[in-house]
């Protein structure tokens, strides 16, 4: 791994005080992590962030979750509810660049962390907050969760078939959608901070955020004058055919191959013919524009269907891809992670972790100079306590055993 | 407006050379003119790009679909068949901080402008590049759209009822999604050349990055061993009840609201039961736990939509998160557009242009000190060539006219 894997510097002295849970905060510290900031989890002594999702009692049978959203990251545990502890929160904002947290609602600042009294102990740091709606929202006080920030924010009136009710889109958009979108801006205020020393506060709602990633059904709703309508794995508003899924063998839920041809380039068309082994159609006046086979859909559908039923998904987009066509398998998730191309590209990685076992997962996709950047490991609840204490506030072992023996860490 | 936007500075002064077209690159340099960067779009001077949807000898009638991938940004037109325009274009790129593409693989480097040669001419630039598959896939060579790469990188593979077959996301993750993690990494890269000087080649992939939206699947894998599922609007491995959409008056195609009662929440149930008056079922052994509910799911469901199907879906979702119980209604494109609160709060902007039509579509939803950045409009094709090579290379008018004269621009 060590060859193909490179440890980011982008952000090295960047330090975060990171006190978000679940996803769609550590979504976003954990890009910086991977970019090279000292991402500090802040969490509480009993449990930790929920989205480690241990049971009292009970053997922790479920760390992913944590892991894919929480690597390259530290954590500290302090007990934000004792006074000394808060002090000592209070002792790592002074040192931090960056805040970040994603409480429900008024939380924060119930916690006396909100954002004026942050800046008036450090008043060049930059304070973000992601809600489920955004201030002034009608909705501004009511909990989220992905699946709500979604159907609010339009994704589940565009998913679904033409007839059906809406569907969710089966991935969290709603969270690392809206990190996202967080941590591009965050990046923005620390590269003013280089120059200004100016801290901001940053707020993003994740229904707010949805709408960033529907402009195509924006745009589609500005040409119809119509709401986007669903069109199963067609898309609405654009006419040609063949588009669409493909049936594959042997036929499991997931093969298909999706095909698209392009209005603008005809010849799309011809090769498939071609490639399929219909030359005969080739110059058939029924199927000769794009309005005409639209008009034929079921029957080009059914051309087309005839060819890929017979082949492997992977076969059907390899051969209509090298004919120059847009392809591609439907794959699923254990199809990506055995897939070692990924691997051998560093963009599957697996983290190995002190206490659980080897977990291949996606990381950062981007590549510096032909790298990805390094997995490392989640860490372990408290982990770093001691050596955070340590690295940002000169505090010693003695200091760091006193504060634990007082449940203050 | 103008008391609730702002003009975001945060990239002043950074200059990017934009090579982008469709949506994975224009979504990625719009959010850095959001941030204040001097966006310049390098567009041929017969249609530009693809994107703004041009057709020979026609008026314009799909402006939308550039509009919201192009706001904020200058056009100038360059023909990089031309040796003067290449050269041209090559004095620009000596003065930029960025440059970006996401032509089809290989373009960039027929063109002349691949990484050795633009690093050669300024070894400090940030140099971007957007494909449908990574450097290294066994695909690399391939053409993608957005829906081949949400095929090939998982998305499909999750959405649509259980025993249906998958479905495509109605929106475009693979283009915008994309283009926000290559955001992200060109901001790492700036932020540490305010130290360094020194320039990187970034190269990302649309299937690798769909995968980076889809941890919460992977997660859920290595929990189960198996592949994730579809589920509806249901969230496989999720078990608790009720969750999911639920029906809504007066029965439209999107007239439901999704509601999420939590496992870690058990008052939920009974808080739910209380909104929809039907107390008597609270305490009732056959509902009281989440086990319970999940095996008598459809029971559970019909109590909950006996109540929902005689309200409005906004009345439901305003009712149900007031009882604290987290819910979503679904709106579509034209419910959001015309929700007069995501205009006062400066989320949905109307843009001004000076030639079609304004034009209300979100804007960069992160709040900077309470404000979202200013839309402005997205540029005429070639509208700044004189005064960018005005502002950046110091020509006149004469000097613009004469290579306008020959063609170049």
């Amino acid at each position: 791994m060590s060859d193909i894997v490179a440890d980011f510097k982008f952000l090295s002295g960047v330090k975060i005080v990171d006190f978000t849970q679940f996803e769609a905060g550590p979504s976003c510290t954990e890009a910086l992590a991977w970019l090279g900031a000292d991402v500090v989890k802040i969490e509480n002594p009993r449990m930790g962030d929920p989205g480690r999702r241990l049971r009292p009692g009970q053997p922790d049978n479920d760390p992913y979750y944590f892991h894919v959203f929480n690597a390259n990251k530290r954590s500290i545990t302090v007990n934000l509810k004792s006074p000394k502890g808060l002090e000592l929160v209070k002792d790592l904002l002074r040192k931090a660049d960056v805040t970040i947290e994603n409480f429900a609602p008024g939380a924060i600042e119930r916690l006396g962390l909100g954002y004026d009294v942050v800046k008036a102990i450090n008043p060049g740091i930059v304070y973000a907050q992601i809600k489920g709606f955004g201030e002034g929202s009608p909705f501004e006080k009511n909990l989220a969760f992905d699946m709500i920030a979604q159907a609010a924010g339009g994704t589940f009136s565009v998913t679904g078939e033409a007839d059906g009710p809406p569907i969710r889109p089966g991935f969290s958009l709603g969270d690392t959608g809206t990190g996202m979108l967080m941590a591009i801006t965050i990046l923005g205020a620390l590269y003013k901070r280089r120059e200004t020393g100016e801290g901001h506060r940053l707020q993003v709602a994740m229904q707010d955020a949805i709408m960033h990633y529907m402009r195509i059904n924006f745009a589609t709703q500005g040409l119809t004058g119509k709401a986007a309508e669903r069109g199963g794995s067609k898309v609405p508003g654009v006419n040609n055919a063949p588009m669409g899924l493909y049936p594959c063998a042997p036929g499991g839920p997931n093969d298909y191959v999706f095909i698209m041809t392009s209005r603008a380039n005809p010849e799309h068309w011809d090769r498939l013919l071609k490639l399929v082994g219909r030359e005969d159609l080739i110059g058939d006046a029924r199927y000769a524009t794009p309005a005409d086979r639209v008009a034929r859909e079921a029957e080009v559908d059914a051309i087309i269907a005839a060819w890929t039923k017979t082949r492997d998904k992977r076969a059907a987009m390899q051969a209509v891809g090298e004919a120059g066509i847009p392809a591609g398998a439907v794959l699923d998730t254990m199809e990506l992670q055995n897939d070692v191309t990924f691997e051998q590209r560093g963009i599957m990685q697996t983290m190995v972790h002190p206490v659980h076992k080897p977990f291949k997962m996606p990381g950062w996709p981007v590549r510096v100079d032909g790298k990805p950047s390094r997995v490392q490991a989640s860490p372990v609840l408290g982990a770093n306590t001691a050596e955070v204490l340590g690295d940002w506030l000169g505090l010693d072992a003695a200091g760091v055993e006193a504060l634990r023996a007082e449940g203050v860490v």
